[in-house]
């Protein structure tokens, strides 16, 4: 059987590691990798591989079955995805929630014009828990649904508290208050403010000199960011950042507590995640939904989709006869 | 909006259950009841709805949207699915693992005669953790799944106690062994054996004057129901087993551990219920693919399906642009 052809557009951390997915699922082969940096300067694991430019794309049309955009999505997706979505299957991770319905709009255009199939919003959250969330409200309509986040790193705080006068680097962990979950997992539904939800943990490390009561009093009073939340904020050296803080773990928590019947019999619902590598999992949720779209397009669909749109079973390399005899 | 239109075949625990979960969606009405007793001495709590000899049905063919099968998977369903198939969409809960294939054969050539759409083999095992052993496979194709039941009642178990000479009354309690569903979640992949994972927990009310160690090594010993597991055995009266043993709870995990990447990133992916009763939530389930069922035929869908063929969105009362709006 032939295999599906991938592309990787942008190679970042999301990019090597849907990169690294591929060579974990035998029904697949990366084709190309491509980059707004000067293509010399980007080495890629894969041999045999090139790398080229952006722009170069149309060149490839035909080769590539399925496009997966690991560019970002306050600035990159929004054109990007569109502009590949003419031309080419595509997968993104599309996670700016508010903007999802007109970014929805905008690739199913290009995508019917093109003829092709693009999936968008794929990855964990959106992704793996908003199937949950979906699931859970579906099968109890009366109930509450919570969604806890980390322990893991948010790339936005990290991001914040790097702006901070004073500070050289740093980053910051979200942490779900287990006081909270366990509520929650108890099924009596509370109530709960954001700060009653998350904590958020920050390591940083001060330029020399710097005035560290300023930098603490910065980051815990920051608007948006950390004024809702009890935050800690520990200082530490940029050698024990790099031994203690370069992984990128996460995970969270989708938890529904309903009720059924006359009674109000009460029914839990969870489902979590904790990853080592966020990346390498967002990255694997999209290859397996290349694979999806790969074989929607090859029924002659078109259009954008969401993980709401997509069968369970055309995520499998198996059949529906071996899903059926082995996992029902 | 006209409301789903649903029949109820047979009317024990799940068809009651049906019945309770239809009230629970604003979008459903009961409009019938289909029953192989004397329909006088059903009892149904919706008033207004006729209860009918399941020989009665054709006669209400065209009034009715989906059939909800209540009966059995041993001896109901391989004949009632294909047979109601033909007429009408139909939901079951058929759930003999190693049958499936053929079963979905059989309702598959009826349903497609009949133009009718039959979701087979839907609650949440087989259902919703058969989808999520799927989702999790898909993502993590190198990794190890584990099933735990529990705790809960099973039928099956405190049937055969039931059958056991001196025994007047009994219940069976299936109990995941917290220290295995531990290993499993700090992802060192285990290998369980049977006795490993699960223990039996036996309630049993004897008949006046028997011989309770016999009872006892009779249960303990039982092939293929007992003898592979560690079984506990407590006699009780009939008074204390109606009143600590009459719910019906049940639950129990969906774990995979798997690894990404060069390094071997290892990650847990984890979908749990804890219910407070079984065939309430089961009807729950069953009662959501029936909109489903509804809504493929009347895109003029026919033919067997099983919840891996059902994209996520159409168990919602909401529409796709609400679901991304709101859920994604």
């Amino acid at each position: 059987m032939d295999k599906i052809r991938i592309g990787i557009v942008g190679y970042g951390n999301i990019g090597r590691g849907v990169e690294r997915a591929i060579a974990r699922n035998e029904d697949m082969e990366l084709k190309g990798v491509f980059t707004r940096r000067d293509p010399d300067s980007v080495h890629i694991e894969t041999e045999g591989v090139a790398v080229r430019k952006i722009e170069d794309m149309a060149s490839v049309k035909g080769e590539i079955d399925v496009m997966v955009l690991c560019g970002g999505s306050a600035t990159d997706l929004p054109v990007m995805g569109p502009e590949i979505a003419a031309d080419f299957n595509t997968i993104d991770s599309f996670d700016t929630h508010a903007r999802i319905p007109a970014y929805f709009e905008s690739v199913d255009t290009a995508a019917r014009k093109g003829g092709n199939v693009s999936i968008i919003s794929v990855g964990w959250d959106p992704g793996m828990f908003s199937l949950n969330r979906l699931y859970a409200e579906a099968i109890l309509p009366q109930g509450s649904t919570y969604t806890f986040w980390g322990k893991g790193v948010s790339q936005g705080h990290s991001d914040a508290i790097r702006r901070v006068e004073g500070v050289k680097n740093g980053i910051q962990y979200t942490v779900p208050i287990e006081a909270a979950v366990d509520r929650v997992r108890s099924g009596d539904a509370p109530a709960l403010t954001t700060r009653e939800k998350h904590l958020r943990e920050c390591y940083v490390v001060p330029e020399e000199g710097a005035d560290l009561a300023k930098i603490e009093k910065a980051i815990k009073e920051m608007p948006n960011y950390f004024d809702e939340y009890d935050t800690t904020v520990t200082f530490i050296t940029e050698e024990e950042l790099k031994r203690q803080h370069s992984k990128m773990p996460h995970g969270g928590f989708v938890i529904r507590s309903g009720e059924t019947g006359q009674e109000g019999n009460k029914h839990i619902i969870e489902y979590s995640l904790k990853l080592d590598s966020n990346p390498e999992f967002t990255a694997s949720v999209l290859i397996c939904y290349a694979r999806a779209a790969f074989r929607l397009a090859k029924k002659g669909e078109s259009g954008a989709r969401s993980v709401y749109d997509i069968a369970p079973g055309l995520l499998s390399m198996k059949s529906g006869e071996e899903l059926r005899a082995q996992m029902l």
